[in-house]
């Protein structure tokens, strides 16, 4: 273990706190070292079993991204008409809930649940431990994005089985996500849907327990800032 | 977005290349200000929708550390089974899967499916996004513990129902991780699973795809260094 310098520490507590999800990119193209070590940063996740159950498919070509667009878009409109009569519709539809066709780059990663054979190590118990495995590996990718001054945002809007046929994925893999990746002029303090007064960050003292579901801990651990206090903004 | 510096830079790479799942740790108390750092950290994760579905439970006491061990243990003993006649079940028995009762602190990492309400913007389309964000957060506890010089390990090897029971969980939340932390003497510079040679680091360029699945990156993508070459070690 090497223990970090204080200015060390201090960017990583950076990158955790301000990382943002982004949805507005500048067309400028993206020197291949910096891809390269969100890449490997993404590798260097811990996995259940050391499966490293991720692939990483990398599309840049416009019509490839205007499929992928259009997909997005598609299932925007689809989750609309759940918002008739909610109230929400809306302001659902003034959201910007990607920006494939802005970016120089979108990656799709993807999740192989065949990977390490029959009996992966801690996979017997929680299958689902290869979806978690890669979801650390995103937010590497996240967290050495914003170290490299890019911006990215993960795109959920889709149909896996579209994202399949797009992109020539076997139906045995998982596409998990699709990450748009590019510099960026607009990185909010604040994430957009508090921004957009969609949503707000919760109480992080009403979502500790102690001991037991349920037992409250804000009582008992004076220690614990609250989280406007820690990690610094 | 706050640029960081080649330290700062270098901090959050050293603790992405660094970091590794421990099962053996000293009981030592850990500083509350450490745990706030963590659970701070966590709650700093994406989440689709900013739906933020975690909870933490803290685990201290001994008779709750005891339980959850012997239900890890049992499940470790019930994956041995499928390991009988694999020529993998001696070294299988030979690893230590969890160290809940050496760490000081276990916590329990929840996921609430139903926070948010009916349609999470986002989850829509891929349901699993809520234990996605999850793995987010422990991904951000497990950097954090390092930039704190503590040692975590994610022990998923038991059944969910007897957690369940153990800490008082509601049916509809999902235990997803039980995380020991604490100070440790024995941090490995590789992975423990790499050392007892159980399983081995992929060749990353292998798992690079452009523009389609099976489209293989290394010819055309030359900036890209090998997983031993970045992040730096």
């Amino acid at each position: 273990m090497k223990r970090l310098t204080p200015e060390e520490k201090n960017g990583l507590y950076k990158a955790i706190s301000n990382r943002r999800d982004i949805r507005t990119f500048r067309p400028d193209p993206i020197p291949p070292e910096k891809i390269a070590m969100i890449l490997a940063a993404a590798h260097h996740a811990p996995s259940v079993g050391f499966m490293q159950p991720w692939n990483f498919i990398l599309v840049e070509d416009e019509p490839t991204k205007q499929a992928l667009a259009d997909c997005a878009d598609k299932e925007r409109r689809a989750l609309a008409i759940h918002y008739e009569g909610t109230g929400r519709e809306a302001s659902f539809l003034a959201l910007k809930v990607q920006g494939i066709m802005e970016a120089p780059l979108t990656i799709c990663v993807t999740c192989d649940p065949t990977r390490g054979g029959d009996h992966v190590l801690g996979r017997n118990s929680i299958p689902e431990t290869d979806i978690m495995s890669v979801s650390c590996a995103i937010q590497n990718m996240w967290l050495a994005a914003y170290a490299e001054d890019l911006a990215m945002g993960w795109v959920s809007f889709y149909k896996k089985a579209d994202v399949r046929r797009i992109l020539n994925i076997p139906p045995h893999i998982d596409p998990v996500a699709l990450l748009s990746i590019g510099y960026t002029d607009h990185y909010p303090d604040r994430p957009l849907l508090e921004i957009h007064q969609w949503a707000k960050r919760e109480d992080l003292q009403q979502l500790i327990y102690r001991g037991r579901w349920g037992n409250s801990a804000s009582d008992k651990q004076k220690g614990l800032p609250d989280e406007e206090a820690a990690p610094r903004k």
